[in-house]
């Protein structure tokens, strides 16, 4: 067969030619998030409710985000996002939807949910590949007329192709974008659903309002929004001179407009002042007016490891925007009706020359459940606390692993949990010091919710479907100690509820054993009923003031 | 401050650009395998090793490999792989090597090493990244010079730039192509480890030979030639009906040649003849002189549907390589010092219309260890068999997991082992069935190695570093019944040797009592000494004829 005979070079270079971006992801759909039907439906929604969120806070607008997922055939779905974020500026909107690699966040220092400039456009590739049909985009600016295009890729270019591009006179918001796609996919509820999604980025993000309308409802889920500012847009950094390596330092010097060494060390990079860039130089034995374009491969070697020998401090942390202790509370209540809410905040920290920092929350006690309480008089109550709220609760039972979840510049992590740094430090924490039972191992068990937020300018995810944290030691460490710090509290509020218990457990003994202290006294003292039952009484009482608590 | 304010629209679509792949998989290397030094040192041979043995079964060439890695800084090492492969075309060279996503396996339906044309530009661009050195190639083809080349890739443009090119008059091989590369890496030994990769890449690999050389050694270590023939090189084949998308078929109908959609079935697809054809088009309500170019989405959608309802039979296998059940064995028994081999192969399957085969090698019992015999006569024998290879063996201690080694078209695959559907695979699997013990949840123990390989045109790896399969359930169902196969095969020979020890044991009650009888009968009837042997042995020799196995 001629298909089987042995090449020769020559046949072979016939053969070998550039692969377009979005061939490849079309082919690696797993990669980014498309495994399968269900996890389908779920990505294409986080990508657009992440680009919604992202918009309405670049422009300083409080999101209103409303998402809709119609079943149109037994295995086809359409799913609609609206925002009234800014709107997209109209000669963008094929590129944005319709190209891999392209858009804004890639490039910039600052914290964003997006960051790569692929997941918008692979649900449009998605949708098309597996229904025919392009992405619908909808987009007005406050400056100009609202637009309405359909695209389709063309994969082996990795270029959006217009098939509709529309004018519309009329159209409801002042400003915002629709995105509109139909899909292969499935709709199911439950852990990892698109229901749980919405839920989990209502809670990192208490100042948006997310409207919900899953397949079959005839009304949408209303999110409230639980804060009206718009967190401070993080400010944007120039890079860190403990995170560029040696080939991107080449390059920075080659395409400087800085004439000399000295000032291309304090324009390009932050945290570098006149007298750190002499201490680099000197370190690196070159001249602080050497011109930086004509620094040979060996000079910029000395360059790079003198700034690793360096003192620098860290770099500002302007550019992050940690949800904050208050809204992390608040958002935890809202969904979670637990007995105690314990926050911690770790201080800014610095991997790889990239700010961050983390976060955690933990909800504790469920209600329904028969538990202890002081009263304002001291006494203690046996109480069945009912549920306040009308929603599904994230908290489970008492005997199951804790449920963690996991945000990334506010973003809900839904899958490879174990592979996760997150998942990995809670593992790695001594619950068992702080009250909650834990195999090795293993999560601690309890009715408890541990969440975790990392806030970066530069998430380092494990895939690019942006799913789990790779274990960066720095990243590991900064999570641990805030972990250990709302698990102290946690502690001591178990702990005082044990001793609730067990003061409970004094006093039912007290109850039980009076009366028949009563009868003794009454046998051996010659007592009426009336002194026996008054007898009992005040030693309730004065046994009932030494036990207070 | 001025980064802080809020942006507009426009202000927003003046940061939208293009982002290169080469420009993201520097950011995000860690999604290629170079996560760390020891990892980036691993990928970098791995992905020149992997491309030399495809060049050389490509080209019908029985491989020589040589491999040595050199440390020239304390972070810094040179690496250089020698093939003896058909060479390079010289105006491929800087592409091939200084270009992400550039190669000829990615549109191939045929089994090969590589798939996405990213590998070893990738480790040029790891090692550029970290040292300032890009790489370095040579090469030769049977027709042409040698021609040496140096080159940077220019990362924002995804281009490689040729800082040499240099023809060489004297060059050591009739054809092949060098490598070279320096890199920040770090070098260890153990599992794996480079020296872990390569001794596998060995046993799946028996018609290649490969010479490696670890830092500081004087002599590289040989691991010869097992077998003489090149692996027949697999057939490309068509795309089969049942793997193709929507959206994909739309762009076939697009593109094709053929006038009639009768033809174009026939033409771009395997498994279709005119009666399927005849079928599916009159499933979609078509005609079958209708002009492929001319169909309408909905109409391509009822193609796309009926070629679902359509019996269409299994694509060819011929564009498959599987190693062999001899040649497994063999590259078992290379490196596993093994009391007992037994393997298993299943009949072609297919995932998503891609072929694939799964083998299955089981070594088990290790050397040093006590085990009984039986020899040609009959007896049994105690024996501590010796080590009878001189290199490092793969077998681990009986109280230990056993190995798994896991291989996608003859590549070892040494990461993320616990998320491959191979280890899921064997964790599934009930080894108590067949003599070794195993936890819930885990990994059987053992002196024991289970290789599990998936040959296929195709291999769903969970991420571009190409370390662990995805857990297709088409997968899965293979690996675990060939694992059954080979594991029934190991649980015979278990029970035997376990009889065999009960019949030792036996044996030994006979030697150790045989002696008191003969007194006994001495006593008894009056035996002198040599009638007392007599009787004994002749005893002896009943019994164990009496007992033989």
């Amino acid at each position: 067969m001629a298909s089987r005979k042995h090449a020769t070079a020559e046949e072979m270079a016939r053969a070998q030619k550039e692969i377009s971006v979005s061939e490849f992801f079309a082919k690696n759909r797993h990669l980014l998030g498309f495994d399968n039907p269900r996890k389908a439906l779920l990505t294409t929604i986080k990508e657009a409710v992440d680009n919604s969120l992202d918009a309405c806070e670049e422009a300083g607008i409080l999101p209103e985000i409303s998402v809709t997922i119609e079943q149109i055939e037994d295995d086809r779905f359409r799913v609609v996002v609206e925002d009234n974020g800014p709107g997209i500026v109209r000669a963008q909107i094929p590129n944005i939807f319709g190209k891999l690699l392209y858009g804004s966040k890639f490039h910039s220092r600052r914290q964003s949910r997006g960051q790569q400039g692929i997941g918008i456009s692979a649900a449009g590739l998605y949708g098309q590949m597996t229904t025919g049909k392009g992405p619908r985009i909808e987009s007005r600016t406050r400056r100009g007329k609202a637009h309405r295009y359909e695209i389709q890729m063309d994969f082996t270019k990795n270029k959006p192709l217009i098939t509709l591009d529309q004018e519309l006179d009329d159209w409801p918001r002042p400003h915002g974008t629709t995105f509109a796609v139909t899909l292969e996919a499935s709709y199911q509820r439950g852990l990892r659903s698109v229901d749980d999604y919405i839920k989990q980025t209502a809670v990192a993000n208490p100042h948006a309002e997310i409207r919900y309308q899953p397949p079959g409802s005839d009304e949408p889920r209303v999110y409230p929004r639980a804060v009206k500012e718009v967190p401070e847009r993080p400010a944007e950094i120039k890079p860190h001179p403990y995170g560029v390596e040696l080939g991107e330092l080449m390059k920075m010097l080659r395409d400087t407009r800085c004439r000399w060494l000295s000032s291309f060390l304090q324009e390009e990079f932050c945290r570098v002042g006149p007298k750190v860039a002499r201490e680099i130089i000197a370190a690196a034995g070159l001249g602080e007016r050497s011109y930086p374009t004509r620094i040979a491969r060996e000079e910029a070697d000395r360059l790079y490891r003198a700034i690793q020998k360096t003192r620098i401090s860290a770099p500002p942390t302007t550019c992050l925007s940690p949800i904050g202790e208050e809204r992390i509370r608040e958002g935890l209540m809202k969904e979670c009706d637990a007995d105690f809410y314990s926050v911690a905040t770790r201080p800014p920290a610095v991997y790889r020359g990239n700010p961050f920092q983390i976060e955690v929350g933990i909800a504790w006690g469920k209600p329904g459940e028969e538990r202890l309480e002081v009263d304002q008089r001291g006494r203690i109550r046996k109480t069945k606390r009912k549920r306040t709220t009308d929603t599904e609760d994230l908290l489970g039972a008492a005997d199951e692993p804790v449920r963690v979840l996991r945000f990334a510049n506010r973003v809900p992590l839904l899958f490879q949990q174990s592979s996760c740094a997150f998942t990995k430090a809670v593992i790695q924490t001594s619950w068992k010091n702080y009250g909650l039972s834990q195999a090795r191992g293993a999560l601690p068990t309890g009715s408890a919710v541990i969440l975790v937020h990392m806030a970066s300018v530069w998430v380092p995810f494990t895939s690019e479907a942006k799913e789990a944290i790779a274990p960066y030691p720095e990243i590991m460490k900064e999570v641990k100690l805030a972990l250990q710090e709302a698990g102290r509290r946690l502690g001591a509020h178990i702990r005082k509820g044990k001793r609730v218990a067990s003061e409970y457990q004094k006093r039912n003994y007290i109850e039980k054993y009076l009366p028949h202290v009563g009868v003794g006294l009454q046998e051996i003292l010659g007592f009426d009923d009336e002194e026996r039952e008054e007898t009992v009484e005040a030693l309730r009482e004065s046994m009932e003031a030494a036990r207070k608590i």
